[in-house]
């Protein structure tokens, strides 16, 4: 193991900014956060007293300059992850880029093909989950052949009621809820079913149940997707925005031989509450409740193979392949047509059908 | 509550059959099994043991004529309950049809429209589930507001695999996988919404994971679909013929407000093993392992509303619409396209999307 | 199988009473409840309606007259359990007698007496646990080889709270807790240990956190007891009288290579609610809730033996040696000592120690 | 907060000491793992690229004297805890001491008078589960008024079966299974009960059902005890060495109007496997994997209490308590007897009872 640590620099300091910088800086043995970057007066003011020993930028391109700086994670607002991974990679920095990489797909494409210019750096995409102790244990257990072959996943992403509204708002950037909340199921089921499965179609279904206005930027508050691969492979995807409980992301994979869960039974601790209306027990409030451990292993493992030149665990150019199916169920919820694709993956123009 | 029982008949003592006739002999106090009738040589050896008190006819029609008979439980095969309903209805008999009443929408509303001419009779489509104790928990919880606006709803019916191939067979006349398993989750997403929900679309894709020769009969082991409804309600469903270990028939109402699991968490017996590969439970080996005592259950409540002249607790009519969605997915499964419903549930010609 | 029915008559019809009678008239097929014994006036008018075809009886003694009577289930007051069986096994009638004998162990012993002169007779003492298909299963589990030597129990029986003060009056013929709730866990002790186990040292303590008054009648409200066994072996028990949520029987067997768990999970239905304050699941209200169909399979086993003169699951002198042992736990709780036996399982004085 | 890093040294690099070592050095910001002890050849070479910045010594005393040392982690084997506390303390160092920190009630009593003379120093002993988030969950809960008044507890400590026969050699000097294992659940008991909790008696049974060989130091591999605290107080505790699923350390807290768990369902991660036997899942094979995160809080808030002066979580007092009761059950298991205490909490003679 090498005794050098590598030197990173944090891009943004919002909600997960703040934590990116708080795991480099403190839960990574093998980095020192150097360097942070943000434009926003009072996170400034936050970073002073949570980030004493790192220097903090207000303009991007100068933070690039930080003396030694080796490697960049992207956690800006969705609309500049593109413009910001790119620039680091130019300027010869390891990227990790909150996902998605853009919510376009053409966009998200191009900082893969910049990644694609210096395949000596290490540039990542977020998908916090694939860093999770539990998804790992089940792909490993598939992996081994214990399920046969996996034929059905279904995957859920569902957050906590927010009645303040914010999600109204959110939605006008958020590329909609495939591309945003589902995006992450996505990538799961390409990592299960293969980064090289073919899709031959896709249907989405949406409804806004708590947030009509939602309806403005033709985003929905509960959708249902179903993606079909060729090869006989079905994945079908549930999101939400109204829970209840709290934060729910649970995910099944279905082989010809057996069955794995992950989060069927969601808790936050292992405490139950005997209760004069039942037996109780709570989950957690949002998806870092949830998958704090998995970013925390995400920082880790970047940092390592940054410092040891050794592979990322996937591969940049599936964020696009998950961007762009949660753009085509994002156009199909819109449009209310299911959208079809050939052997090659090549969407089929409805005239042809 | 009247001392006199109710005089059954029992059509068909297969499978489904015999438990019946042995529910209703054995499990319901409010009514005498009096006569069945089977065309098979083996049920009636079988018969004659276990149904010591009853006339055993060969002949349907002779059955019929049974001095005293008030009322028929159709359990012969699918594509005969129609059929042997009818006539019951028109010798004057109360009826309790197993499901479906036929796997053709026409036939089922002939069934219907038979019932019609005969308002003085209690005639009955089983759908088990609505007598399952947990199903109508949860729909109390439902019915009280507890979770604000039902909104989503998912459901599966998902059978252990069977690798004799018997569902290879079973398959010609099942009606396909969406009408012979999802119709159960069809109908509860009917109670739950309310029977009056007006359908606007469904979609549904399928595959062959273990028996490909399904194909040959326009079925599928694996299927999902979405039933998409006027006033921003959705069904989404699953059924399954390879789950490995057991059967795992679940439901999901999610509301505005709280969501409703059924069987999120499936068990046989209260037993749980700690053996040196962890912590294991069974589960039911089929449906009826799951849903016995609701078809005891049925048979009481279905005695009591003939010799009470109560109401049944749902309406024949709603068979009907099940077949009539059950028939559409199935349709959707092979054409691979969308069908669309205007808001009076009339099905859109594809040309004048 | 006979198509005989076995002529039964229920003694009692209080609240376990009433259940019985109801089980034997309408859930035990092979069995007719003939005949009915209550000296209560509100119970005669409810078995009017509720037993339309069975005699009621004023005199327990008229009632063992009752033409044709096989059978009698003694439900009466706990105080009147021996005389009233012992009457009918004079009488020459099968005898399902209620948990227990007597919460004496001379008493109870006088019921054995009384049995071992009529051998043709079946006298049961009414452990409905081992009729429960959970307790059963673990049994199978343990009896083939799966957990390896059996040599830990741990059981509790948990009432939900009662705040009527019930429990205050009923202390003063119940016998105390550990003879008339962990009665049925030292029976299941014996069970899965061996009906020949050999007790070596009793130990109990017990507290009243809700009911100080139960200390007039020598009791508690909550126990805890040890039973250690020759040969390396110890049960431990725990009863309360005040759970929040419901009733909570559960039971581990531990041995060498494994360990069952019946209910350490309890559920009433299969529902969980997801709620704004986390999830939750409801638990049956009482022993009955969790119990019921236990009672159901102990009526059809019962009325079995007595027709096909088959062997009973268990023996009689069972129930003296469980009452036995309760006593020894309730009066090493109110005398604060251990108490020791030797390897005959004669209790050692203490002076000898 | 102070940027200023604690410094620490490790005294032991053993099995737990490894893991404090590791904990310090890379998962408290606050700390810097500066110094190490260890007499082991095995232990230097791995520490040399565990612990690349880390100075190794040989001779404890050594380390006490480097520069700037602040404090120190004693995780030697137990019979040395005392000792090398005591000289830390002497040396000025900050003590975070594993438990126990002796199996003698008067060797641990000498820990805290040392520490009694240095006011100013932070002197805590390593009760793990007290930095546990379920653990601390569900003492807010009971803190709150939840359950209302905590009556009844039981906790557990159970082990998965090492078949090596480890465990015999062990005993020597763990100062048995009551002391070593339910040393943890003794300590719980007193902080959910109150550190000022007055033991009433004690009674502890218990076998050697995979281990005779463990007689011969006194000890067993099952034991069970009861602890009476004045007041109408008693917790009941289980430890076991022969688990077959893994490591299931649980707790029951029962309070008048409620009740908490803690592990009642023991899980590994968050999946479930769905195999032809039925569901499956894992748990935790050691202690460390059920209580890794609380090791790292307890790093974390011990450097916390240095650098800050702040207040511990708990009083080195209650180590002593904790192994007085240890003791006292060992004892009593060995001589059968129960052992009686007075209101003031002072052992009454047998002779005088």
């Amino acid at each position: 193991m090498s005794q050098r640590k590598l030197k990173i620099g944090c891009a943004g300091l919002g909600r997960m900014g703040a934590r990116h910088a708080l795991n480099f800086a403190n839960r990574t043995p093998r980095a020192d956060l150097v360097a942070a970057f943000t434009p926003d007066e009072k996170e400034k003011v936050w970073a002073a007293t949570a980030l004493p020993d790192v220097t903090i930028y207000t303009d991007y391109d100068e933070m690039l300059k930080h003396p030694g700086l080796e490697a960049v994670v992207v956690a800006t607002v969705t609309t500049m992850h593109a413009e910001h991974a790119i620039k680091a990679i130019k300027a010869n920095k390891h990227v990790l880029c909150e996902k998605p990489l853009s919510t376009s797909v053409e966009i998200s494409q191009s900082v893969v093909d910049a990644a694609a210019q210096k395949p000596e750096l290490k540039v990542m995409c977020g998908f916090s989950r694939r860093f999770d102790a539990s998804y790992r244990q089940a792909w490993e257990r598939m992996d081994s052949g214990a399920i046969g072959k996996p034929s059905v996943f279904r995957s859920q992403t569902c957050d906590k009621l927010d009645p303040s509204g914010f999600f109204v708002a959110y939605a006008e950037f958020s590329g909609g809820i495939f591309v945003d909340c589902n995006i992450h199921d996505i990538d799961l089921a390409l990592w299960y079913f293969g980064q090289d499965s073919v899709i031959k179609s896709v249907t989405a279904i949406g409804i806004t149940a708590v947030q009509p206005d939602l309806r403005k930027h033709k985003d929905v508050d509960n959708g249902v997707g179903i993606i079909e691969f060729w090869g006989d492979k079905i994945a079908y995807l549930y999101s939400s925005r109204m829970m209840a409980a709290g934060q729910h992301d649970m995910t099944e994979i279905i082989g010809t031989e057996g069955k794995l869960t992950v989060n069927a039974n969601p808790i936050s601790t292992l405490v139950e509450m005997h209760e004069p209306q039942g037996i109780r027990r709570e989950i957690p409030p949002d998806y870092y409740g949830r998958f704090e451990y998995a970013f925390v292993t995400e920082a880790n493992e970047f940092a390592a193979a940054c410092l040891d030149n050794t592979k990322l665990p996937f591969k940049l150019q599936g964020a696009v392949q998950a961007v762009q199916i949660g753009c085509a169920l994002q156009e199909s919820l819109n449009s209310g047509k299911k959208i079809n694709f050939d052997e090659s993956g090549r969407r089929i123009e409805e005239s042809k059908l």
